[in-house]
């Protein structure tokens, strides 16, 4: 199996020295804010900086980078410790459980027990950085935080995030193997979208070929499940499926996302079901046109307005006009996200695109009452840009 | 379909009346507490009072639920305003979509939108409720909401969940439904896993099972994936899978739920892969025991408290000590969480248990080196409890 044929220990997915240029990356841009300790609840960046996995994010567990303690400490649900063992890089010391009354409690919070911590380690004075945008991280642990520390407690925003949007070359196979997924989950999804078949049983079926992957490496839950927009619902992008079937002569759209260790690879298609109308076809050759044009542009020195740009002036030409960003920073992701909040491809980003990074270049077109979505998932090389995954750029029909 | 034949809307599991309640109720606990504007970013609760559901959860949204107003307003991604309109019961002008400029940026932020809609509708000095420690309700955006309006920002904690925990006979159908699906997806896990069988494998088709549901339902994706310790990390509760196989003389734990229409019914069994040691079978014994004991205890008038006393005294006269929760109150749920937060089985809850709660019975024992959990979904009836699943309540072995 690739998870034990790459480094000594079983259960992380990167070899130990990976996980220290990264903690070691992350401390640099720490110190260049001034920060003491970052502190990070966001299960990506926990599995960044540790290797730690488990779903046992629905309950509040942490990261706590300190400037002069060589591995981070992982703060989690005492239940959680042995996972913290299997799961992580991180030294035993570094493993602190905090006792199941803190958990969903009303009388007592786990940022309190974490504000002891940082008491008893004489930290409370220090500067402390946190992403007060995050998901796992709520409006009451910020103000707890706040209320029981003497120091300054800093919104470092996406600092670690920034971190993470250049991949490793490890990273990247990882997401190439991700994207070996996607393209089998796809061509899974549109062999079985049917006149008559429930959405539901197609979607059984890709959530097993995502997880099963390939017989040479296995897949992994995506942190987003499969959007199957179609008929009366083809303009809605976010919908999931109902046990209600496809319908002949409607716009089917199927967004995936394959997943290795957590790292994604989207892929996007548009089906027809029948002979697609020429307004269609026509729509659907000006956004292939478009992602190619786009995509030729993405290369390291760009901008992500550029490539926003790029895309934005084909389209243009043919009279279509799309309001949202046309792609974003893709990586290792747990619900609800598979992006990085980083970059994003639109007219204010002034990101300078640098090689391996991964992006999800998402130019979703959404017309009055149909659509067309037809994704990539794009690594930066040192020349250009290049598509991980292989299933055919066009739209589909049958 | 069960979808379609509920009610005259096709995309809602709920008639507009079931609706109507929920938010009449909602209004008169907001009344108690004298809040004038409930504003709701978890997306179960959005769900709840609107029927809203798609996977657009990772950007910010909201319902805000305003006493003076029929409806609530939903205010989300202008891109989602289809999805809205599919999806939910509110009428048109109701729905409130912002601008993609708003979307993970770092110039602007959803929260300063509600503010300048709260401002425009007058509400800017209104008593606003919130649920601080919600996953969907960051740091950023309770200091946002603070520093924008001009009343009280008040921590109204769970006061909506604490209208989700009592069922409508509607929803305990769905879960019912829900309970159908785990049973099935159950044996399918137990019937597949074998030494040499890769874990990716099991939960591949452990997925497929819950997503595509019965012939007459479908199912829907679990806000939990299925958790599954085994061997070495059999120890760790929340370890899902990996693409390494399943090992004899083990134990491997399968936790997993049924969902319809994001309706859950939790189930958990444990396989010995062999004959099981005679500690492990005596330690599963004491735990259906103790499981028995607890069930019978679960009656309205009953205290949460009391249940876990009823299960810690069987396990306790068998020297067996578990510190952690042994069950908490679930129903409608998004990622990352099935539980909702409010009742939970242990020494401190005193809160009264009311018929059609339904709870999450979860004793799960974890010793040095290898665990154990069986678990049951419950409803409180009018004179005690029933399990809603019926696989057989026992350690399994094969």
């Amino acid at each position: 199996m690739a998870t034990t044929q790459l480094n000594g220990t079983p259960y992380t997915p990167f070899p130990e020295d990976e996980y220290r240029q990264r903690v070691a990356r992350t401390r640099e841009k720490m110190l260049e804010q001034g920060i003491d300790v970052l502190l990070a609840c966001d299960p990506a960046s926990i599995n960044y900086l540790s290797g730690y996995d488990g779903y046992s994010f629905y309950v509040h567990q942490s990261i706590m980078l300190i400037q002069e303690v060589e591995w981070p400490l992982w703060v989690g649900r005492a239940q959680d410790l042995n996972g913290a063992r299997f799961t992580s890089v991180l030294p035993e010391a570094n493993l602190i459980g905090y006792p199941d009354e803190f958990v969903q409690s009303t009388e007592q919070h786990p940022m309190e027990f974490i504000c002891t911590l940082l008491r008893e380690r004489g930290l409370h004075k220090a500067s402390i950085g946190v992403d007060a945008d995050n998901y796992y991280f709520s409006g009451k642990s910020l103000g707890i935080l706040r209320a029981q520390t003497e120091g300054k407690v800093v919104d470092v925003g996406l600092l670690l995030n920034r971190v993470r949007t250049v991949k490793s070359l490890r990273e990247i196979a990882y997401i190439e193997q991700a994207a070996q997924i996607s393209d089998l989950t796809m061509q899974q999804a549109i062999d079985m979208v049917e006149p008559g078949v429930r959405q539901c049983d197609v979607a059984a079926e890709i959530l097993k070929t995502q997880v099963a992957g390939t017989a040479e490496f296995g897949g992994d839950y995506p942190a987003i499940m499969p959007l199957m927009p179609s008929g009366p619902t083809a303009t809605c992008p976010h919908v999931t499926w109902r046990d209600i079937p496809f319908q002949a002569e409607t716009v089917s759209v199927v967004e995936i996302s394959g997943v290795r260790h957590h790292y994604h690879a989207p892929l996007t298609r548009t089906l027809y079901l029948g002979t697609p109308p020429s307004e269609i076809r026509r729509t659907a050759d000006v956004v292939v046109e478009g992602i190619d044009r786009a995509l030729s542009s993405a290369a390291p020195g760009a901008l992500a307005r550029d490539v926003h740009a790029a895309w934005n002036t084909v389209i243009n030409r043919h009279g279509i006009y799309k309001e949202s960003r046309c792609g974003y920073s893709i990586g290792l992701g747990y619900p609800p996200d598979w992006g990085e909040h980083t970059v994003s491809l639109r007219a204010g980003d002034e990101t300078v695109l640098e090689p391996n990074m991964t992006i999800h270049f998402m130019p979703g077109i959404w017309m009055e009452d149909w659509g067309i979505s037809i994704s990539e998932t794009i690594r930066i090389t040192e020349e250009g840009s290049v598509a991980l995954c292989g299933f055919p750029r066009q739209l589909l029909s049958k």
